[in-house]
This record gives C-alpha cells, sequence and structure tokens, in this order.
C-alpha cells in the first residue's frame, strides 16, 4: 500500500528512461546530470556492513549486476564488554570474495566511523578508485603514507556537485554540514532511480566556514523522485534542532575574557570549525596557542593548507615556549576531550604530564560532549582537574558544545525535502533506527516501505518493490595492538570471567598412582593468599580436597589424567562455590612424573 | 574575612545562651524548640565517612566531647573500575574504635546510599537506637530481621518537627521533598548553635502526597542563625529547577490512553510517589496491574500500611493471572529501571522471562534515568525491546522522568532561606562539591567558609572558627556475595589485568637439574591454543624460549625454583611483548620432581 503522492513520484522516475548521458568510466564529469538510464528488470542491492544498529564503521555496499561500489569504510571503538580491544572493525569477508567486482570507494566526510577502515580493506584487495572530500582524502592520503599503501588505490577528490560515473552507476556530492569541514551526503544515481544517501548530518544555516547546505540539490532529487532515502538516525532521540556550530563562538569567547590565568581547551580532534573559532578568539583576546596532540596539529596543519582555516603567522607557538610565555596570554589545545588515558589532558589532571602542571588560576574548557561509555572517564578528569583549583567549564548546560548530527526536526526536515518511496534508516542503534523510521511514517512514507536492517542484511530494490532478500557476511572483528582479527568471542568471554571473578590455579604431580608433591594453589583477583584470613581457611580446605579427589580418582581409575583433572575440579567448584560463592575461572593440570 | 550579614547572624547564635531546655535522654520531645545551652570553648566535629566526591554510601558522624551521633548509614554501588565487586560500603573502623561513644543514628530518608550500611555497621557494634522516617524504619525493621540483628538497635520513628536529644545533642526533623515519601532533613542543634543537614532534597511545590516541604522550619533555623549548611549537590551541574514529581503524571495518562495492547512500565522500586501516581492511573484507565520484583512489591506493601497510597482492593492482581487478562486491561509494573541482568524487564527484553513475552503492541514505559554507569545496559533493554516491535517511551525528551534532587536555582534557594556563615557542599562528585561551594559563594557565604572535604576529613568548629583539622580512616569495602572487606587493590588490580589483558600460564617440571616434561603452556583470554594460527606460531616460540631459559638456568645455578621462575617470567615476558605486544598476567610454575 502506497499513498498517491509516492505512487506519483514513482512514476516519474519511470519516466525518465528516455534521457540519456555520456558516460566515461571513472570520470568526474562536470555538468553531468546523474541521469542514468532505465533498465527494465535491474536489481540494485544495498547491503550495509557496519552502522546499522551501532553507531560507527560505517560501511555500504551499492551492488548492480557485476559492480560493486563501496560507501565509507569506517572503524568503531571498543564498547565496556569488550575489554582490551583497541578498535573494532567490519567484517569484509563478502568483498573479500567479490573483490574483482568492486568499481570504487566514495567517501562522505573524514571522521574515523566512515574512513578508519579503509586501510585494514586495502591490506586484504586493491580498490581502483577512491573519491572523497579533500579534507578527507588529505587525511587518508596520510593513513596510506603510515601503512605504505598508496599503490593500492588511487585518491581523488570529490567535489560539490559534481558527479563521478563508475561503471554503471554515478555518484553526485551534495554539500552537507556536520561536525568536520567538508562533509557530504549523495546521490546515488541507478538504472531503478536515484537513492540519496544523508551521511552524517546537520542542518546549519549559519556554517563557520560559511560553506552552506546544498539544500537545493536535495530537493532536487525529491522533486524528479527519491527513490530510497538512506538517513542518519544519530540524534534522533533528541526533539528540535541542534545549534549552529556558531552558537559556540559567543560563550567561548565569554569564557576567554573572563579568563585571567592560562586557558586550556579541548575538543575532538577532528572539528575543523570548533578549532577555527578557538583560534579566531585567541587572537581576539590578544593570547597565543600551543597545539598538543599528534592527530590535532594534523588537522590543523591540513585545514590550513586547504583553505578551512586562516590564521595569521605566529598565532600557534611551539610547545617548549608555553612555559616563558605570561599565563594571560597563552592558549593551550589539546587532544583528550573523551578523557582517553593516555592524552595530554588526562596526564595534565593526573600530574603526569611533563610540561603542563594545572594550576588554581587555570581556565580548562572541554569543548565537547562524551561519546557514550566516555561518560566515567570524562567525569574523573573534570574531578581531578577541580581538585586541583582549576576552573573547568564542561558539559551540557555549559553550551560550549553542539552535536554535528541532526536532532527530530531536521530529521523531518530532510524527509520532506527528499519524499523518499523507500526509507532506511541508518546510523544509530535499533531504537533510534525504529524512532527515525516512525518520523519517517509520520512524513508520508508507506511503513510498509521503511526497512529497519542489520548489518549484512540485503535490500533488493526492483522497479516495482523493494524487499529484504537474503543476508551476507557480517559482524565484528576486535583489533587489539598490532593483530587483526585474532580475538574471538571465546577470548572474550574469558577475559570477562577473569575479570569479575578471578582465577585460581592448582597444579600437582603424581607418579605411579602416587601424589609426589603437595598441591601448588594460585589465586588472581580472587582472594588473598595470606593465612591468617578466611582465605588461608579456603587454602586448607582446598589443599585437601585436591588430595582427596586425587587418592579417590587414582584409587578407582589410574593414571588417566584427563580424569583426574576433571574429577578436581568438580569438587573444587563445589568447595569455592559452598565457602567463597564465587565461580573464577578454574586451572587445573596434574603432572605425571615419569 | 566574613561578610556583616554573617557576624551578625553567629552573633545572634552566641546570645542564645540564655535559653534553657528540658533535656531526657533519648527522648523524642514534642514542642521541645531544639535549643542547646551554648558552651564556651566547645568543639564539634563533623566528618563525613562516605558521600563526600562520589555518589553515594552516605555516612556522616557529628562527634561531640565523648558523643557520636551517626547521621544515616548507606552503601554505594560499584564503578566499572570494580569487576565483581556487588556492593560498596564505607570504611567504618573510625566508628569500631569508639564504639562506645556511639549515641544513636538519625536516617533522613529510606534510600539504599542511606540505609543500606546500616546492617553491616550493626554486626560490628550496637548502636542504642536509632531514629528515622516510618517507611526508612519500615524498611530497616525488614532488613534487621532478614540478618537477625533486631537485638541490636531500637528503632523509632521520627516525626515531622520533632526534636530529640540524645546526649548533649538534639535533632529536628524537618520535611523536604525528594524521590521517596517521608525525606527530611535534620536541625542539629549543638552547644555552638544550629546545623541545618539538608538530606537529599528538592524543592517540589506540589507534591503527589501533599506532603509539603517545611520551608519555615530551615527558614526559622536561618533567622536564628545557621552556623552550618551541609547540602546536597547531586543536581548543581544543572540550570533552573526540578519539575515537581506531579508533572509526570500528565505524560503518563496520555502514553496509558494511548496504549491499544498491553503496558509494561517500571521505575525505581523507592519511588513510592511515582508507583502512586501510576496506580491512580492503571484505576483511571480501566487496567489491572501485577507487580513484578520483590522489592517493589514489599515498597507497595509498605506505603499503602504507612499510608502513603491508597488504591482499592482488586486493583492489584497476582502475577499468575496476568496471561488471563485482556492486553488493553492489564499493567505490568516490573523492576529493572536501570538494565539490571536479572531484573524482571531485562529477562522480559532478552525473552529469558518464564511468563512475560514481549509482543509487538505492548507499550514499554522507563519512567526513570540511567544512574551514571548504567546508560549502556539501559540502552541494551531498549534496543531489545524495539527489536521485538514493541513502542519503548524512555529518555529525557519523553517527559516521564524527574529527577529527586534539586538544581542549581533550588540549591541556590536553600542558600538563600538558611544563610549558614558556614557551607559544606555534600553528596556529589569533586566537581560537584567545588560547583556547588562557588554557588554558595554567590550566594553570600564568605569563601572562606566554604569547604570541600573529602571522605574521612575532620571539620571541626568552635565559637570563632571552623577547620579542617585532621583525618580519621575512611576509604571503600568492597563486598562480593557474601563475604565483607576480602577485597582489596591488589585483587581488583588483578581482575582488571586479567580481564584486559588475559592470562598465560606455564608449567614444567625438573629433576635433577634437568627439564623431564615438556613445559605446558595455557592461555586464556589472550589467544587462541590452535596450532595453524599466529597463535600457535606463538606457542611454538613460547615453549621453545621456556625450555632455553631453564637448560641455561639451570646450567648455570642449580635449582633454586625461584630463579628458575624469575628467568622464566622474564623471557617469556620479552617474547609476549615482541611477537603478541600484550601484558597478560604471567604465571610460572617450575616443580621440582624428587
Amino acid at each position: 500500500m502506497s499513498t498517491d503522492g509516492n505512487e506519483k513520484k514513482v512514476r516519474k522516475v519511470i519516466k525518465r528512461q528516455d534521457q540519456t548521458v555520456v558516460i566515461t568510466k571513472g570520470d568526474e564529469t562536470r555538468g553531468f546530470n546523474g541521469n542514468i538510464p532505465i533498465v527494465a528488470g535491474a536489481k540494485i542491492k544495498v547491503i550495509p556492513l557496519g552502522g546499522m544498529c551501532e553507531i560507527g564503521k560505517n560501511t555500504w555496499i551499492i551492488e548492480y549486476e557485476n559492480e560493486m561500489i563501496i560507501i565509507d569504510g569506517g572503524l568503531a571503538f571498543p564498547s565496556d564488554e569488550m575489554p582490551g580491544v583497541e578498535i573494532v572493525l567490519p567484517d569484509i569477508s563478502y568483498l573479500i570474495q567479490n573483490k574483482n567486482k568492486i568499481k570504487g570507494l566514495f567517501i562522505t566526510h573524514g571522521h574515523e566511523d566512515h574512513i578508519g577502515g579503509i586501510v585494514p580493506m586495502l591490506k586484504q584487495f586493491d580498490i581502483p578508485v577512491i573519491y572523497g572530500p579533500p579534507l578527507a582524502i588529505a587525511l587518508l592520503g596520510e593513513k596510506l603514507k603510515d601503512a605504505s599503501l598508496q599503490d593500492k588505490t588511487t585518491l581523488h577528490k570529490g567535489k560539490p556537485r559534481s558527479t563521478i560515473k563508475l561503471g554503471s552507476l554515478a555518484f553526485t556530492y551534495v554539500r552537507n554540514t556536520h561536525s568536520i569541514a567538508d562533509s557530504f551526503s549523495l546521490i546515488i544515481h541507478t538504472p531503478l532511480g536515484q537513492i540519496v544517501h544523508s551521511g552524517d548530518f546537520k542542518f546549519d544555516f549559519t556554517p563557520v566556514d560559511g560553506e552552506f547546505f546544498d539544500v537545493y540539490s536535495l530537493a532536487k532529487a525529491g522533486e524528479e523522485g527519491a527513490l530510497l532515502l538512506i538517513s542518519d538516525s544519530t540524534n534522533v532521540e533528541k526533539e528540535g534542532y541542534t545549534p549552529s556550530e556558531r552558537s559556540v563562538y559567543n560563550r567561548l569567547e565569554e569564557e576567554f575574557f573572563k579568563a585571567t590565568g592560562r586557558i586550556i581547551i579541548t575538543t575532538f580532534a577532528s572539528q575543523v570549525h570548533r578549532i577555527k573559532q578557538i583560534l579566531d578568539i585567541t587572537q581576539k583576546t590578544g593570547r597565543k596557542v600551543a597545539i598538543y596532540g599528534r592527530s590535532m596539529l594534523l588537522l590543523a596543519t591540513i585545514s590550513k593548507e586547504l583553505g578551512h582555516m586562516t590564521f595569521p603567522d605566529g598565532l600557534i607557538i611551539n610547545t617548549e615556549d608555553v612555559n616563558k610565555m605570561d599565563d594571560d596570554k597563552i592558549v593551550i589545545l589539546t587532544t583528550g576531550s573523551q578523557g582517553e588515558p593516555l592524552s595530554a589532558l588526562t596526564r595534565m589532571a593526573f600530574d603526569e604530564h611533563k610540561q603542563i602542571t594545572i594550576q588554581a588560576k587555570d581556565t580548562v574548557i572541554i569543548s565537547a560532549t562524551p561519546i557514550p561509555g566516555n561518560e566515567r572517564s570524562v567525569a574523573n578528569v573534570v574531578n581531578a582537574l577541580s581538585a586541583k583549583g582549576a576552573k573547568v567549564i564542561y558539559g551540557r548546560d555549559a553550551h560550549i558544545h553542539v552535536s554535528g548530527h541532526a536532532c527530530k526536526e531536521e530529521q523531518r526536515m530532510l524527509l520532506n525535502i527528499v519524499r523518499p518511496k523507500y526509507f532506511l534508516p541508518a546510523h544509530g542503534e535499533y531504537r533510534m533506527l525504529v524512532m527515525h523510521g516512525n518520523l519517517g511514517v509520520d512524513c508520508g512514507v508507506d511503513p510498509q516501505n521503511v526497512f529497519i536492517m542489520e548489518n549484512g542484511d540485503v535490500l533488493e530494490l526492483s522497479s516495482d518493490s523493494a524487499k529484504l532478500n537474503g543476508q551476507v557476511p557480517a559482524g565484528i572483528i576486535m583489533v587489539d595492538s598490532t593483530r587483526v582479527g585474532d580475538i574471538d568471542k571465546t577470548i572474550l568471554e574469558q577475559r570477562h570471567k577473569l575479570g569479575s571473578e578471578g582465577l585460581l590455579s592448582v597444579m600437582a604431580t603424581v607418579k605411579n598412582g602416587k601424589i609426589i608433591s603437595e598441591p601448588i594453589i594460585e589465586a588472581k583477583g580472587l582472594i588473598l593468599m595470606q593465612e591468617d584470613t578466611t582465605s588461608g581457611h579456603f587454602i586448607t580446605d582446598a589443599k585437601k580436597t585436591i588430595v582427596d579427589a586425587l587418592k579417590a580418582s587414582l584409587e578407582k581409575n589410574g593414571k588417566n589424567m584427563e580424569d583426574l583433572q576433571a574429577k578436581v575440579k568438580e569438587e573444587l567448584r563445589d568447595l569455592i562455590h559452598k565457602e567463597l560463592r564465587r565461580e573464577p575461572l578454574l586451572q587445573v593440570v596434574i603432572l605425571e612424573s615419569k
């Protein structure tokens, strides 16, 4: 069942069959209107490998006949349930299996959850071309250099309103506004019609860099008829609008004017507009700025080169000169907005920074919001800074941060502009996708045309229908230290068990059916190994239990070491449950001496 | 330096010396005005054992000469940094050392962070009398019964505006408003003047139970001259006012009217007013309610007995009858508002509840906010419920929950009413105490008269000064399962290490200076023990490293087992760092066979 409005729009898409376009392989065609001939019986598959039912590792496949195009290749940061894991990548085995079909990759913007998974891809297969906004391409270029993967792909800059034809499909970059400079939505031109992919966005009508959201291009797609809208669900739980990035300026300026000592300020390293505003205010208040943190310095340098910010020579000083400056003449711009243990700000807060010691007259500004899961780390940093007497400006009510994602009212606006036939909420956890889906229905999308998908689900579009049709492999690859994909569920379960219940290990040696040494018991993360405590009592009992179990087994069924171990484990588990009421990981080794 | 206003008030306190009162030991004296003779050279110590630089385990000592009075005895819930810990208690060794001085304990209200530590106290020492609001006393009574500790104290109900004299001090109960019925502030009458302890509070001017905040009594204390204000800092990071509990009614009613299927609703078990409103709306919408969760049923029963809520017989039905009811006639009121793994709601969400299966037409209302640290668990429950198609009403923008604590404007109001000479922000993390302290200064307290204290700090008040003077033992006692205080820092550090880095354990046997069996290697939470992976390669290398290290040591310095173990550990640590770049807990046991 479709509403009349939607039916009309879809017919309009079908009617475009007579239009023709010049097609050049891998060509960025200025002025190309992106119209692709409609092909009867065509089928398009839209497959998310990441970003569905989660925030992070956004990775999409658009598949048409024997062609695959990737949109974004992101990573995710580990949740609390993944102790010891550093980053999380999508399972890309479907891409590996089909690597010969891959025509290229389009980046929407330069955040890690959209580009951080590209290097791991290039380690597995070549990607003929990668298009992206200039800032994202510059950031990716650095990554490829670090990993010596430059020859695995060719990087191209995608410019606003440029349409790039790759194989049978074409992609138009539409400038949007987000918490990083150079962010884009995409219009994907297919033989079935146009797909609008919002990318990450908010409607910032007064952008700091004067680069306005290209509302017209999306509205035009809507007017011509949009088959499918894929859209950012991040802030669907919030009513109203996200304020403009510019709204932060006055509040920051106010705090800068009030500060009588040093200003220490942190934000997301990638938040180019925020950094630009901080540099502007630094200059206005007659201060100089020193930048701490490699990622932040890199962003500032690249952004200056690309013209996203301008500042006079001498405004940024070297960190070694900071302590030569008067306190009221210096701004310390640093990483650490998430309370990351190794970041400069965290080290300053906990007296572990080799150069900067927090003073009572310092003003510390945390111009960022904790990403879910980081609340505790950030709170700990604020507590430590407060304990040193610093004035700390942070948190929701300080109005020194705005989100980069659209709230409900903006999402409704996008739905109204694009008026898609099919709607696919993306970039959100399950509850957000559902809520966003309902918003789509409120805005006129047929409930049956809203798809709540999980990673790996295949949305198959044809000229008269859309349906979920099968699945491709999808999942998470957890990476710790330098190794990729060696961590699986078993290891995580063991870490959980060890981390919450601790360990008891037991060793004993038998020879010729007899115990020849006293059992050795070690406990870690379980009880203290002291004789004069409840624990001491337990250890005595445990030794007796082990010896009794061994003796009984040895008398009965001889020398099968596995049986002996199983028997000891069983008896010990009962004892631990009875005396300690815990379930530690139990390690029992019975050695046979010859 | 004091402001004139404060000086005047303090002089007024001093002038009260001529007043006399009838003093009866442990007596609740109606009409007693609480005035205590001012004693020249008197010193009062105010000592927090919990609740400072943290939210939780609120426990205070008021000490005068050889007398100690305890105010509240709370527990805290473990943070993420305390894996495997169930509850956290304050270190009460100072109380144990001085148990003969303890005259009694006053409870401000019945939340666990104010009464959950009393049973552990009573296991260590008797408390002659415990006064508390009727609801708190009823809840504590149940706890004492469960622990068979009824003979360790005597419970008394403290009524609004009643003043209780204990030893040389007296305590007046002043009704306030909070997220549990029967919540009180305390005025502590001392030989130096009056101390106002806010307890947990908000200013709810339209309380659901019609029991209004006794503003007059606190204002009177301010007018007479308040020496010290101890006040709740929980919501100091939020501007404005916390809305009245009553504001939730209309929103809940709206959702009840809209629901076409079952309504499943959760809130804090102790939120008597919320539960009362839920029962009222249940009746109004012609439904019946079944209550899941022991703590919630207990609260409802006790609250009805005490008159905090009234409802007709038959409104609450037995849980076994739920599935006989029409879906649009039933409300399921359940625990689980924090996503607790074993709670009824969590089990329903994850298909683990033996009776209730979530259906697409269910409306689930989470009328609570996640306590910091529980955000992920609650989000997981909402995701799971959404995935089952249930309509889930939750979160800040749903307006189906309000806090029980005062926001900034209310804290300013209390400061204005009480106009204390000294100000002690309490019930908050460090940053909150500092922020609340600044609020005090804004409201006229001399900056030098604001004290930011940590647990165990001693605030010593005398007739002309107040100062931090020394410390008593304070700290945390972590409790897991049934044992108290056996967990220390070492155990937690080991759990952390095991939980994030995993374990490698190695065993080998030597005899007469020779290795007589191949080393046994076990890894948990580290690598997979498979031969055909990177890990397999590592295991081969590790075995070689162990054998080489043992051989070299055995040749050199014979048979000291500890030296052998240390040597193997050192070599192995290098290998692990090189090949795995990790730092697991290493357990090496070399057995000597005779």
